[in-house]
């Protein structure tokens, strides 16, 4: 195999045109294979192939800094620079990364994550070159979807007064994770078919060249022309507009033509972007045909494409697309707005049965976020769609345009708590922190999936912004039997005891529910309660919890600063100093990637690490207490 | 005077085209005489006053919806909607705003205060209109700086799928608060003097011309030509190529041209794009000459445009502009970011004196942040000067870009707490809460003008992500005498007593030396402790103070979710039970428009209300106590 021969960024160069052939079929393969094993990104990784490697010819790494935007397609990146051992691992816990990472390799410029920022953080490692006075290039590489992010429009904006190199290579696939939307796709689209730009060439050159003689000079002499005809025609002209140089589209799967317009980009003194027209899932068919599907996948089964593990049951997704799609069927003025999301976040179903209702606005969280306050403003009752960590980006117009005006929006806030494989940049481990600082807003978390269901239904009748936040996978089966009616604000007791109390929201329930069973098999009674409502919280739970328990114990999957423990704490101090309590919740640090319940069981939230913790805090010294007074009796 | 006649929408539009001259020419002398005695944004407002008369005479007020972009140039609007007799109020404790309030008149479709969110609340608004079947225009009125926003080209390019009518006007000055800057600025002003359109028409016409009879037949096919050269050349291509109609240049000041086109705006059933050229300040002499400095004022004498009062003090802007140039003067590494306020931040005396280490990125705080991220991971310290409300647009981009990489940018925060007339949306009142959920970030609050160049040097030297928090106007030079130095994380104790501690953090110190010095009159002692670090917080402080005293009172200029007090309650309960807690932060609300004394009074933190509820909740109480006991003895 000729890709043992890579071992660190410069061993590409050593190759000859027919080996890079080979390799890039051997890279394609080995990806192929090692995505079917460990599961993670492939359609996007198996269209930059041929990119990857021409950045590689064309660049020095690590002098010179690669930013890839997002990071999901950064594992041929990965293999050049030296880590193909690495990927038996890949997104494991403890094993490598799925994204770019600083502390990885020194061939990683910038960590991403999530859409839209490499334009930006690659100007700002191109003018920290220029100020420090070194000499090296600075490459930012952003997909088309990414492009439809309004913070790349930002960058675009500010790189085009750079006086000094700085290469953009837009990797332009027609896609998002799902295909992509907008005036900008559709822009690029014109350029990709070339329609436009050939149309009126043809035309034009036609027209003219009827002229005998003067016809050839005119055009030659219009072409020379510095504002003349040819630049105005060529593709890219949004971006010259803007001051940038464009080159391209060249064929994304071409090596060759691809590191010589890259050579060509690095001669320039100011913003150049290079459109790389590329095809994701290129090479694998099933991943070709379905590459929203083959975006991000679980391992499966290389012959037939389909995983290798069946979904057996319902996950709290299906509970939110199918409880929307009916709720929608009553009421018409509820209308769904997702961020490009429509398959994961559950709305695609929606979107074929009510597609005048529907608003997919690409990757533009703001916007999002926004323009569904503009909906509700008209009268609509908004459904914004969208997975905890992608939120954030909406915080300011959550706070803003949302909430100071008091508008119905609900958000249905998926992937809430660890996430697992995707590592820091996913964890929703945030949300209830910055949501609860928010006036106006409400927040709630259900127990289960018949919980989630009761929770949207709710939600839509409140009237004011309320954001109900629910886990990635299987929704939660159990505790199936405590069905109290909602009641804004108000939590529910599920098991009543006198001793310790268990007060949980959302994923927590079920494993407050385990700490109760075990803590009872050790003689210790504890009720459990599940909070449901973070804000605002239930004073009249936590006084009936305090009235007889003395310990409280909070649990969340968030971090403890701002988070549900938090904003209770408080109150709990004000009205029962002698109430003990115990906040479990996310340290204050970043979680990497890896299996869920591991990372649960490291971070200290599985119902065995609470119990350890709950012993040794307080129940151990509890019972030496009362066995202490039963001896006095 | 004519201006008495209007009362309501309708009334312009029985006015003859000479009373609209005359009526252009009352609103401005209206609005400098108010302005000039309230204070509010004078060179913005008096730059639209045709536009904002075209648009009445255009369309129908309120069923037709106009949203203004930030909204501070919306005076004409309140005029025109029949509110002119609320201009006394302007801005002031219980008085009119000076934005778009939704709950101040039915004209008002949308409430904005931060800028580029117009075009999303208006596409809102209009798909809100479609799915409900009803019949109406809507408009959102944007300026060209904030179309440098992420989020209004995330809503550009959304809007270019619409299928029916949409108006959005460009409101173009070239400038944001200050000048603009950018591919986008670059382009418009290629545009506004239409050079490369000229040229370019002129040069081809007369070549094609000088082809005899041929020619002329020649342009007018290929005007005609659906792709055609025209189409390309006509200005407003960059629009046009993301599918949206673009219609001007017009003249901003020419309300006849202005409301033709409006009207031909209506027509289109599809997104329009109405590129208006206006002069900002257009009117008032001293305006137009210093249109940043006139774009939001205090009371001011009219005729030489000079503020009315003299600032005598240095405020913290001004301790924050001297700092950083010192310190950049000896690290070469110190650069430093704005989005597009050079001005208000403090950073134009960087600019003229760094001019290759300053980063002016346009309206664009989520760029800013990343930008600046990417600046530090390649070596430079950069600072990001901006204002608290502004800097909840990169919350996402803090959370990623800065902090998981733990890269040292230093954050200077101006304008935390309570900021006055601006109300709502520029208060800074949740930056501790969404700051201190961020793992590896620190963030400081000085007590006084001192404190504030003691933390930023002491920020530069951390080598981590760091926000300096501090409050809008004259820096506070009490407590002079005590200037224990900056040590990471530890606060300081300034005065100690043995019965009540008050630990303060920023603008709250002074408060707090003022409860101390009333309670003292009345017998009570108080220690008097200055948190400095809000994150990570000072335990041993709290031990300290917990050791000895019965009390803590927290005090903060920030909500209580997720602020200071919020981050230590649960510290104080674990550890200390019987230590009475009490915290002084504000409400989980919205705070409106006033003087920025009147709202502490307001909310409860000036010291005369800490001390009224420190009384009732806890001092009579105890003060009973005590002299029972005395008596008991």
């Amino acid at each position: 195999m000729i890709l043992e021969l890579i071992n660190g960024p410069d061993d590409i160069k050593k190759f000859s045109p027919q080996e890079l052939t080979l390799l890039s079929q051997e890279i394609r393969d080995f990806l192929i294979e090692k995505i079917s094993t460990t599961g993670g990104h492939l359609a996007s990784n198996l269209g930059v192939v041929e990119l990857t490697m021409a950045i590689y010819l064309a660049f020095d790494l690590p002098m010179d800094k690669i930013v890839w935007d997002v990071g999901h397609q950064s594992y041929t990146h990965k293999i050049l620079s030296g880590r193909r051992m690495d990927f038996d691992e890949l997104r494991q816990y403890g094993g490598m990364s799925g994204f770019p990472k600083r502390k990885e390799s020194p061939c990683d410029a910038f960590d991403t994550g999530h859409s839209s920022t490499s334009i930006s953080a690659g100007l700002g490692l191109a003018q920290a070159r220029d100020v420090l006075g070194k000499e090296h290039f600075v490459v930012s590489v952003i997909g088309d979807g990414s492009l439809t992010g309004g913070m790349a429009y930002e960058a675009l904006n500010n790189a085009a007064q750079m006086k000094k190199n700085f290469v953009i290579i837009l990797n332009d696939n027609n896609m998002s994770i799902s295909e992509n939307v907008g005036g900008m796709s559709s822009y690029l689209n014109s350029i990709r078919t070339g329609n436009g730009y050939l149309d009126l060439k043809k035309h034009v050159t036609n027209t003219l060249s009827r002229i005998p003689v003067i016809g050839e000079q005119l055009i030659d002499k219009i072409s020379r022309t510095k504002n003349g005809i040819k630049q105005l025609l060529i593709p890219g002209m949004l971006f010259e507009n803007m001051g940038i140089t464009y080159l391209g589209p060249v064929d994304g799967h071409d090596v060759k033509a691809l590191t010589r317009t890259l050579k060509e980009a690095k001669n320039l003194d100011h913003t150049v972007l290079v459109h790389v027209i590329t095809k994701k899932g290129k090479g694998y068919a099933p991943a070709e045909k379905y590459p929203s599907k083959f975006h991000g996948v679980e391992p499966f089964d290389i012959l037939t494409g389909k995983p290798k593990k069946e979904k057996k049951n319902l996950n709290y997704t299906d509970v939110f697309s199918k409880t929307i799609c009916s709720l929608a069927k009553e009421d018409k003025k509820i209308v769904a707005v997702t961020a490009a999301m429509p398959d994961g976040t559950g709305l695609k179903r929606f979107s074929s049965l009510y597609p005048d209702r529907f608003f997919d606005v690409g990757i533009a969280e703001e916007h999002a976020v926004t323009s569904a306050a503009g909906m509700a403003a008209g009268g609509l009752k908004p459904v914004v769609a969208v997975y905890s960590s992608f939120l954030q980006r909406g915080f300011d117009q959550l706070l803003h345009d949302v909430c100071i005006q008091n508008l119905p929006v609900v958000f249905a806030v998926d992937r809430a708590g660890l996430v697992g494989s995707d590592g820091e940049t996913h964890q929703g481990i945030f949300d209830l922190s910055f949501l609860s600082a928010i006036p106006n807003m409400s927040i709630f978390a259900p127990k289960n999936g018949w919980e989630l269901e009761k929770g949207l239904e709710f939600a839509f009748s409140l009237n004011s912004p309320i954001a109900v936040r629910y886990p990635r996978g299987e929704a939660y089966q159990g505790l199936g039997d405590f069905k109290a009616p909602i009641e804004y604000g108000k939590g529910e007791i599920i098991y009543e005891e006198t001793d310790i109390a268990l007060l949980a929201v959302g994923s927590m329930v079920s494993t407050g529910e385990h700490v109760r069973q075990k803590l009872k098999a050790e003689g210790w009674n504890c009720t459990l309660a599940n909070g449901r409502f973070i804000k605002p919280f239930d004073k009249k739970l936590i006084d009936r919890l305090a009235a007889d328990h003395w310990l409280i114990v909070t649990m969340e999957e968030n971090v403890l600063q701002g988070g549900y423990g938090s904003l209770i704490n408080g109150y709990i101090h004000e009205h029962y100093p002698a109430v003990k309590v115990l906040n479990i919740a996310l340290p204050d640090a970043y979680v990497e990637h890896g299996n869920v319940s591991l990372l649960r069981k490291g971070l200290g939230i599985d119902s065995d690490s609470i119990i350890w913790r709950m012993k040794k805090d307080y129940l151990d010294v509890e019972r030496q207490n009362r066995e202490w007074k039963d001896k006095m009796k």
